[in-house]
């Protein structure tokens, strides 16, 4: 394609956009897709001749997009909303376009500085202690195995040579993100050495049971290595008592990380800043821009105090990747796994400048009053309970029947394309699950998933 | 942003990358800034209030894009070069709007699809094995990340619940890449159990010398578990003889990864196929569009002949990701340890259809021919020698003068702007490495290159 050619197509594209932007609902939010459906749409094999570039953005858009959960679709309330806003669509243009990869300084000093200068501003802006380091991972989950590695490394500083040896655990609570496991378990601890800590009635970890677990531990010979707390859980958005945890860390010599994928965002908010008390003690801390903070995917951001921690930890530099050595060259690639680093910070600094810091306060109050709205509205109901506090944007609520009743619920509203509701189980109960993170979500959205809820649980009623 | 003025932004980016994309060659392809330049240019602290569009993409190109290394520069000849192509940015600008989130097949039914068609496309056209299952990931280092932890949990299920048992080994070349000695240490094998393996005189790995370190470490009491062969090593491209490598991996039932990250794109031309020859055997094999096949960065396409045993490693489903069963509804976020996962398929896709497979096979061809081009000339000038056979598109290469004075001659030619070469040490001496890979890349480029070659080599014979 020549570049007038790309000029024409990327026009196009634009419109295209603009008019998804201006009008996500024009698609259920669930897709009306069978398992295998779009496979089967498409050819067999790829095409030997190449193909007009019409023919190709016909089908993406026939095909390809009728088969897309709509993430953008202000109806989208499960997991953790979130929303690809027109700023970090330009960035993400930028990023394609000029294709730089950050893996040393030398070999894109923007990317490699502008990643630097864009976590300073957002790190100032929660409050987070001046001298973290920071740098952009893909995910979360890489994040955190990431700190899990580098606490290993503080812990047993010869396990990068020999090896991990068994017996270094992992605490944290029965609450926290998946991702924890499966860190521990792809860098070699194994899940038998993650102690999932038991949590209070609100859900969040408790620290006499966590001191309990470790000194259990310690008593059988096995060495403590690493805490992960969470500030704003996956199911409840529970908050565990960080400053109690930093204490025991402290005592014990163990690794802090804090997961706050999801609430990190509301550390730019003064009436949130109860939420990160104690995390300025922590050794590394894991917040997702792709999550609450209007940028889309990938951008996880990764602060630790002991960078030196984690370059021991990753640092291995072959004869065809050395370079002067300078120390305000930071070569990105030394901190962990990936070697190619993307420029993820473009539209993140596109972001954080178009809104600044009171255009990113006021898209999360909105949200926030919004969902302690609809928790109003089912604290108002007697066939509603709420099954958690909800802190920041998300509810947990169920109708007073069976779980299977509740499932029904859930599928029914789920089916109208209007709305994207997930599930989870509290308590051993199961719980439906409503969380506000989309830019276009406006209070209409909120309420109408609430008549939605309460249709579909008359319906469940009837048919009783 | 309004949709509208998404749109009017969104135009002016797409006519100034189609401007970037006509004359890449506008910035010097290294770019002139010292270390701590951009940052000292950008403010301290983020801005307070939003601020205009204008003013940030006036930054945008005054600032950031002079501080870039410009790998899509037709002079950029380091490490492997590659590009992105207006099809790839397409399908970027495409993938930043939806944002689709493919964990699930549920939270993106297409993000999981497509990504199915396509590695299934590119298998076809690659030749291998009809039964392999596909998945992309972000770099070639997490993916053979994941290979050294399948491999762990082929070898040693247990490792997965107990952790890593200390003396599991991982045999490489001394050619191979360090993401392989970086995954071992990853997860927890440790650097002390990399065996690398002596080469030939042609870089290659010697069958003779792997089959006597598994001996050893067997007498040893240790327990070989993983090797990685190479098609196509980071410094020569060099290609490690696979089928005896398998033989040796069948017989001591050992997990065959082979890392073809950069010369995998070449695996579509019949007149390359010799060389993965005893690819169809091996366990694990990963190949990156983002190098060779005009993908933006990041694309990492990772193929398993036994994705039971990823899917053992890494599977772990919380409640509140649990989803109905269906074995057309593949959840991708089994397969390894990022949980999200961008709609990278989806830039592919518009790649292999706009090209067609004749399309890219003219561009690799073209690339190799300017390559071998390159060589030939080097080959007639009695002051230089090659240092390692060219089978694909890259050229490594020296003066015959000390290592300090080829030092000298790849600085000053990095230094015009107009051609960025790398440098390698090959047989404990330092040595210039050209690679041709962007498609922008002419045979003027390239002969411009060898004449900055020479000129510098000239200046630096006058000086001696």
């Amino acid at each position: 394609m020549t570049p007038d050619e790309f000029r024409r197509y990327g026009h196009e594209a634009i419109d295209w956009i603009a008019a998804y932007l201006e009008n996500p609902q024009r698609y259920p939010v669930l897709p009306r897709v069978k398992p295998g459906q779009l496979t089967d749409a498409l050819p067999e094999a790829g095409p030997r001749q190449g193909e007009p570039m019409e023919k190709i953005t016909a089908d993406f858009e026939r095909l390809v997009v009728p088969a897309m959960t709509h993430w953008n679709h202000p109806g989208f309330f499960a997991y953790f909303a979130n929303s690809s806003t027109p700023e970090g669509i330009l960035g993400e243009m930028f990023t394609a376009a000029l294709n730089g990869n950050g893996m040393l300084w030398k070999t894109s000093p923007a990317v490699t500085e502008l990643e630097q200068v864009v976590l300073r501003w957002l790190r100032q802006w929660s409050g987070l202690p001046e001298n973290w380091f920071g740098l952009i991972y893909d995910t979360a989950s890489v994040a955190s195995m990431h700190a899990i590695a580098a606490a290993r490394e503080a812990c047993d500083p010869e396990s990068r040579t020999r090896g991990n040896r068994p017996g270094l655990v992992v605490y944290t609570s029965e609450q926290a993100h998946s991702s924890i496991e499966k860190g521990a378990i792809a860098v070699g601890i194994g899940q038998d050495y993650v102690r999932k800590i038991a949590v209070d009635d609100e859900f969040r970890m408790r620290p006499d049971a966590l001191r309990e677990a470790i000194e259990k531990d310690i008593l059988a010979g096995l060495r403590p290595c690493c805490v992960s707390a969470t500030v704003g859980t996956t199911s409840t958005t529970s908050v565990d008592p960080v400053p109690a945890i930093a204490d025991i860390c402290e005592q014990y010599r163990l690794w802090l990380h804090v997961d706050t994928a999801y609430a990190g965002a509301t550390a730019i908010l003064p009436e949130y800043r109860w939420a990160f008390a104690g995390c300025e003690r922590a050794d590394s801390f894991v917040t997702n821009p792709h999550k609450w903070l209007l940028t889309p995917m990938d951008c996880s951001v990764f602060y630790t105090r002991r960078p030196d921690v984690l370059r021991r930890a990753f640092s291995l530099v072959p004869e065809y990747l050395q370079t002067a050595q300078d120390p305000r060259a930071v070569n990105l690639m030394d901190y962990g796994v990936p070697l190619g680093r993307r420029f993820r910070a473009l539209k993140l600094w596109f972001i954080l400048r178009s809104y600044g810091l009171e255009g990113l306060q006021e898209v999360l109050r909105a949200h926030i009053r919004m969902a302690q709205e609809f928790a109003a509205v089912v604290d108002g109901d007697p066939r509603f309970e709420r099954t958690a506090p909800a802190p920041f944007s998300v509810v947990n609520f169920r109708y007073n029947g069976t779980d299977d009743e509740n499932k029904r619920i859930l599928e029914a509203v789920n089916a109208t394309g209007e709305a994207f509701l997930s599930g989870t189980v509290l308590h051993g109960r199961f719980t439906m699950h409503l969380a506000v993170g989309n830019h276009a979500t406006r209070p209409e959205h909120v309420r109408r998933a609430w008549q939605l809820v309460q249709a579909e649980a008359g319906a469940v009623a009837a048919s009783a």
